[in-house]
């Protein structure tokens, strides 16, 4: 199955790694795969912001990824790999590659953000393409990355290249400039990194999303998705609009801690996160719930 | 017509204030409207961000609404009156509706920012809803206002006024979040404040834009419009891309001074910003006469 | 007097305009240049950041302007006309130097800050230092002006105008940079802008401050400019760790409204700020009193 | 040698990690730190920022270690351990500590810098302290950390810990706030992470600096504290103002990949960075060792 020669599409969710006593906690993971296996979600990002992958040590990431090995079912699973240095990035994308999974994801290197100007960014990712088996995609997050771009232009430049295949973006301001300047012929699939712009973006070319409520409620994001493909624009917009709202109540406030707790609360094995991340209080918890059951998501989740 | 009872709707130009040696040529201002009044503009902004209005003095801004009132025809008009303090902007609000335009659209004061927060906008807005006796929108522009943002709980309260009935909204990741929050009945219109959001916004229940490109190609933002509204979204998708594309040449790289070269082009009346703006250079104007030519929209508009 | 052709040095008020019942109270104004004009500060700014002069009408501008003339004593009185477009600046200029006064200060433009560019900066400086019959001080200020920043090189070319004499920085990083660069025979004058970096600038070559604290407790400011002149480094360390605890918990925590509480503390007359800043509640008035009487600063300054 | 009972004093150069074909090259590391020895510096930071310690792997950090150990002479040497867990902070902690290091240095965890807040950040240190051997340094660096700033209050807090001894500071507004909030009699140093505001910084009551000049012009830095240290202020603020200017030619314009190239210029072993760093291109390097004669550095330094 050669992923890199059609269009990504769909609802993936950015995987949690749950963790008991400060250790990742494999069986609540595998549990969780086991769920979301039986969803309509196109497949999974293992490692990636949402998973913790920045507080997981290299032992620990392999320990997660046999997990996505083992429970994957016929799920696409893309790798976050991205690493401060051009040589880990690559040997960490090897590594994914070797395990057989789809695509590795790569976050823009940003500890000198100075420095990561186009020309710097352009090399980097075209010497992880050329260095590694498995699909590369771009994965733009200022937010995560302290506030490093890439700028249009260099995600033009480098769709061309027959080993990158696409871009998350979780920036704020959504994908709408790259789609504009992509050539739409590229095989170049753009994935939206928010709930806030997923469905606007599928209105403009981006063709799925990469979004952390589906960790929640995969089968409303999945919903959404074939809403639009359907062109039930009316149902879709209104449906776009509830899961926006949750998705500010859980993520948008609290992070990767309420995400996880909103899991815990629809059946769920999401847990502590790792400190220096701390658990939202029961009342942010509760609070989380009402939302929740309000907006009709409960019964659809668990 | 009482516009506050019913939702605003279509594309409105943020229309541009021509000089001629550093004095408002009132003259090229007419004949910009005299032009614009023949599209199917839903109307215009006055004194906004692309009309330089925070660089024309009082007297000026009477002179450049005189104008408006004799050649706006049937189109609506917004008139921007945001000062830093709330007394002048409500005086500069009483004269806009004494005046006779239809509304008054209100900038976030900013010099301050720290200070600006949801409880001192929330005052700020109520206090100048109350105050005068046209229809308020809020502006929402953290570019042009030293990153002040409406906290989205702040525009759902404002909402509920009477006198308060939108909002434009350029910040740079769209109006999602409030238009998922806002109360669909109530009378209370988002309007897009950029092309590159315009298109999708309209899709989560965004009823129309300020766009800046209006100035340059309003039959194609226009167009644009009615795609939406007829529901031929594949070729609203492609008008919206190449839209995009042309508003990232100008305005997006070049602000108030390349939109008033791009009218030059078009056979409107740009001329030069108002120092210390600095008109672009003979080639970067000739780069977006090329854009505007491959792009296909130099016919449209002339 | 030539005032450009010395080294500005000492402590300057940027004087808080107060207002009664949201209009410009120019007998409490009066009252308190009365009672700064007996302590030895070397002068005052009139209409900057700490006087609301952005909230202030042309008319406004003119009556405070007044009491200056009037009240000012031997006082060295700058005077703050930056406006959004270069020729409202320059008549602003005008004005101030008509009416007598020894300098003007200017605010970078920052309405458009992407486009204000070192060149853009550049030749706005240089057309109001040649328009206008006063002294020219730059004013560096982002967090006031939508993060627009001077850039070094530009301050250095500006240094050489004859009419351009020095520069207050309020920018958090301090002026290190513009120090190390700025050829220490000109007669350009660095004054700094906090009492965050006041006395540890004076190490490096500043010769002054414009110093909102001075408001409040202006002898113990001029005391600290003094100890330095002086020699007395370990004093000067105390009392200006003091000072920027003091500051701290006026200015930075509540801005001019803080100054404002202070001033009625120590016997001045400060008042509400205009709206939309709001006077700071009862609580924090006391909690910046404790503070006042902890450091010892309650005697020095009634 | 108990280092916690006594303040840190002097000049530390973050020593920078040479690279030959990707690789670390320990040999030139060896070179350099045998030539730092014989200098004034008071010690070493070892994977610091411009150590590129992101940038490297565990075995790699530990042979770098290694190097430190037999090379460090009789110098104080500081480890940076911050990684975004606490676990793995404190499990690089303990390794600094048992290979027999002075200090731990440990940077804000900030991939989530919406969550990093005091309160998080208060727990993070506190962890860390009660559970390694070695004194601990925080280490502010927003421009590194997404933006993450310690809370002027959290650092009080965190002053009082037994095994909290210090903290490098390199936020470009300088320590003045920290130095004016924290009890002097607590043995509690400040050291002032960049040549901007180390000298200027001594005046308040910081104890030293980690300075990347220091691998650079190391006498030279050394020469600044000792004239401060003498109260030569005049000759020290000269120095001082040179010194920044060099500092700006070097780091501030290039960052890491400027120091090494100006190593290469003086005769110490600096080489090409790491990628995704680039390295300097042979005009920029020209440049650099014009500023370091102009300035005079050339023959202290060789």
């Amino acid at each position: 199955m050669d992923h890199s020669r059609e269009k990504l599409s769909g609802v993936f969710a950015p995987v949690v790694t749950p963790f008991m006593e400060d250790v990742p906690d494999l069986d609540a993971l595998a549990f969780n795969l086991s769920k979301l296996r039986q969803t309509g979600l196109a497949g999974y990002l293992a490692l990636g912001s949402n998973g913790e992958a920045r507080s997981l040590t290299d032992e620990e990431r392999i320990l997660v990824l046999e997990v996505f090995a083992q429970e994957k079912g016929d799920k696409i699973v893309m790798v976050g790999t991205g690493c401060e240095s051009t040589k880990e990035t690559i040997e960490k994308s090897r590594v994914a590659a070797q395990m057989g999974f789809d695509y590795v994801s790569v976050l823009t290197p940003h500890y000198f953000p100075k420095q990561m100007d186009g020309a710097a960014l352009l090399r980097y990712y075209e010497r992880i393409a050329e260095s590694v088996s498995v699909p590369v995609l771009l994965y733009n997050a200022p937010q995560f990355a302290g506030g490093v771009q890439i700028p249009t232009k260099t995600v033009v430049e480098l769709s061309h290249h027959t080993n990158i295949v696409g871009m998350k973006d979780s920036a704020g301001a959504g994908p709408a400039r790259f789609l504009a300047e992509l050539d739409p012929m590229e095989d170049f699939s753009i994935l939206a990194g928010s709930m806030d712009f997923f469905y606007s973006s599928l209105h403009l070319g981006a063709t799925g999303g990469v979004i952390s409520l589906a960790n929640v409620v995969p089968d409303a994001c999945v919903e959404l998705h074939q809403l639009f493909v359907q062109g039930s624009y009316d149902m879709a917009r209104e449906l776009s609009l509830g899961l926006i709202r949750l998705n500010q109540a859980i993520s948008g406030t609290w992070g990767v801690a309420g995400v996880k707790a909103a899991m815990d609360i629809v059946g769920l094995r999401g847990g502590r996160p790792r400190e220096p991340l701390m658990p939202i209080s029961t009342e942010a918890a509760d609070q989380i719930r009402r939302t929740i059951v309000n907006e009709g998501f409960l019964i659809s989740s668990t």
